[in-house]
């Protein structure tokens, strides 16, 4: 398979994504001056309710790359094996974006070992959360497209905020395909046929749409996203813990254990991908032009 | 897997989930008085139509004991061996409850050989619904909450009775998990998403909300039930019994085969979980609630 | 299996389907005079945007037989040779019907070899569009009950046109069983449940109606049908077209997986119930009455 890069295409997409991908592009750029000894997250348990909260903190917009991975995994692990933890609200520390998907930096020009080592960070992150023994939710607080859609969706709940965000698989704009875990969990959450024409389509929903096709559960004021969260994990937490994990392990087990079975191929494929020299080109037009884009406002 | 029973979430629990409990309670605490002789279903065939009802009576709730198990059971295969019967409605006697699920003093302190008879007559009763060749339409006229919403969704239809009647699998609620083909009925009710929730929640749906959500079909004054049910019934016998009973099995069939071959694990565990010493100590001291309940009013 | 015709049955089905079969008996009566030698699709592809349209065009009603099957599927595979063609919109050139289902006539005294070939056909043209690496757009411009529902059901969207047309798989009301493939293909558009009771009930639903329940995904005026299906095709095509296919190749991979897998079972299945002389019986009586019925007016 080819990334094939559309410029057209990409003009053609919303305002909204034309933000996220400009701070990207900002973000791109900005790179080497980030610090690779910071947490991209910061993590808050509060000992009384037992109640943890993951914030993704790399700015501008969260992209997803091995650091962030990393540090996802080590937080989630850290949080589990606290036995007083019982759950997990998954956030973004910039309003407006609760995550962009992934860094596509880590797939540019990469060391092969590099590449692999953010691809299986991936695939793990997104199996400890989908199969999390803690009541899980995503406090969606801005544009949530690709990797930043799947990332909420194995959460066992969504509050997302108002207002001009979307949210959605939409890997096929960019020539990419969604690999069959994100097709699974996808289809888990809206059905078959939705799923079917939001993969194929790359479709970005509003917050309306989304709630109407139940890709999210509730809409609320960006002020009360946090909020509404917070008093619907009361809800999850009235539930006793283990007869509420080991359903949720019952009703998600056959779509981990399919992705176990092929994980290996997984990567196997998507090295392929990212190996590929027409990839490669593609992916360098896309970065600069998401470079060169102009920032105007947010 | 251990039952927890939590006394604050019993209280936290509707009104109307607790006047089924409470008589429950009553229904336990008369349980010697009960005669074992009387048979706990009542079973008409109207001869013109082929329609056939069975009533649940087992006063006051129609909680599923070995008993009443049997008889549904044994009313079933009578009617599916007369040739002239092709549908069957499903009911209570007692209106206001449906039936209550299943009767925990076949799990308090059992003798291993008799609960273990107990789960195969559920496995055999939901097996035989699920898979019958009759059109079979619920009548749900009251309350009906986990193995009484189990009942209902075997069938082929669902008519429910306006009010404060609720539906849902609410295991959870009391520390339970649903075993694996409740959730597939379930899920193939009303697909993964509200599945999953549903079944993590224990939720306990109101008819307004099951009817939304695809878990019941029509929702009509208590006094027109049965009689929805009937005209609903005269839809399903115009036609031709071959061609719908064998597309009820293509469509039912993998879940049925699914269960098949598992069906002995589920046995081993649920008997695991029912002669484990803390279900047991936490059963007790649910039951002992049960029957020190106030019964106020209906 | 036996197909049980019922005329109370047949009677008692809307008018709408009562025009439908009328032109059936029309086309039947007719048959000896129809030039086998025209095809009975007409294609068109437009070179500047790539895409293509397939006119079924057998009338009255393009009842599928042999010789409809085999034109559509050489018409696919030309187009799908093509490099420059893109997508395709499936309609056709009879306003007020789509496509009738199977052509009976092809089931009724058959030579096994040719009954055979038949059956082989419609297989092969379900899974070439199921499959198609093309982006595909029914333009339902009329009635489209049974296999006329089932070809639409293959298409990546659906748009139909406002009236009183109806659509579905109503193999049942016949008598008959729409085979797995067909309840899969209905399962993956409307779900489980609805497909359940679609299918048992041979349910034939309005326009609105099956908006609603997702059956198609718009609804439009009659002369707008073509002009809908055209502008939706640009939304398709907007998407680069590997990574559309490849994705819908992921999300329909496994329905088409099953059905390579029992595709000669389902022959010898059908052959055996088209070959059945009760089957033959039914089917006699039921061309009879078509070819006696009045054909008051369209």
């Amino acid at each position: 398979m080819a990334l094939s890069f559309n410029p057209r295409l990409v003009r053609g997409v919303s305002r909204c994504h034309a933000i996220v991908t400009a701070k990207m592009a900002l973000a791109a750029s900005c790179r080497d001056f980030s610090a690779a000894e910071k947490s991209t997250v910061i993590v808050n348990l509060n000992d009384n309710t037992g109640v943890a909260t993951i914030q993704l903190n790399r700015p501008p917009v969260n992209s997803l790359n091995l650091q962030l991975l990393t540090d996802i995994k080590i937080a989630l692990d850290k949080l589990q094996m606290k036995k007083d933890c019982r759950g997990m609200i998954l956030t973004s520390s910039s309003p407006g974006i609760f995550c962009a998907g992934l860094d596509f930096m880590e797939m540019h020009n990469p060391q092969e070992g590099r590449a692999r080592e953010f691809w299986r960070s991936l695939q793990e992150v997104w199996k400890m959360l989908y199969g999390s023994r803690l009541a899980t939710i995503a406090a969606i607080n801005g544009h949530s497209p690709a990797g930043g859609c799947l990332l909420s969706l194995t959460c066992d709940y969504r509050v997302m905020a108002q207002g001009k965000f979307m949210i959605g698989l939409n890997e096929t704009l960019l020539g990419m395909v969604a690999p069959f875990w994100f097709q699974d969990t996808m289809t888990n959450t809206i059905g078959h046929r939705e799923a079917e024409k939001a993969l194929q389509l790359g479709l970005l929903y509003s917050g309306e749409n989304a709630l109407n096709v139940g890709l999210i559960d509730e809409l609320v004021p960006p002020e009360k996203v946090m909020q509404t969260a917070q008093v619907q994990m009361q809800t999850w937490l009235k539930i006793p813990d283990l007869a509420r994990r080991l359903t949720k392990e019952q009703m998600r087990g056959p779509t981990l254990q399919k992705f176990v079975q092929r994980q290996n191929e997984d990567v196997d494929q998507i090295m392929k991908f990212i190996m590929d020299s027409a990839t490669q080109r593609s992916l360098g037009i896309y970065l600069n032009t998401l470079k060169h884009k102009q920032l105007t406002s947010v």
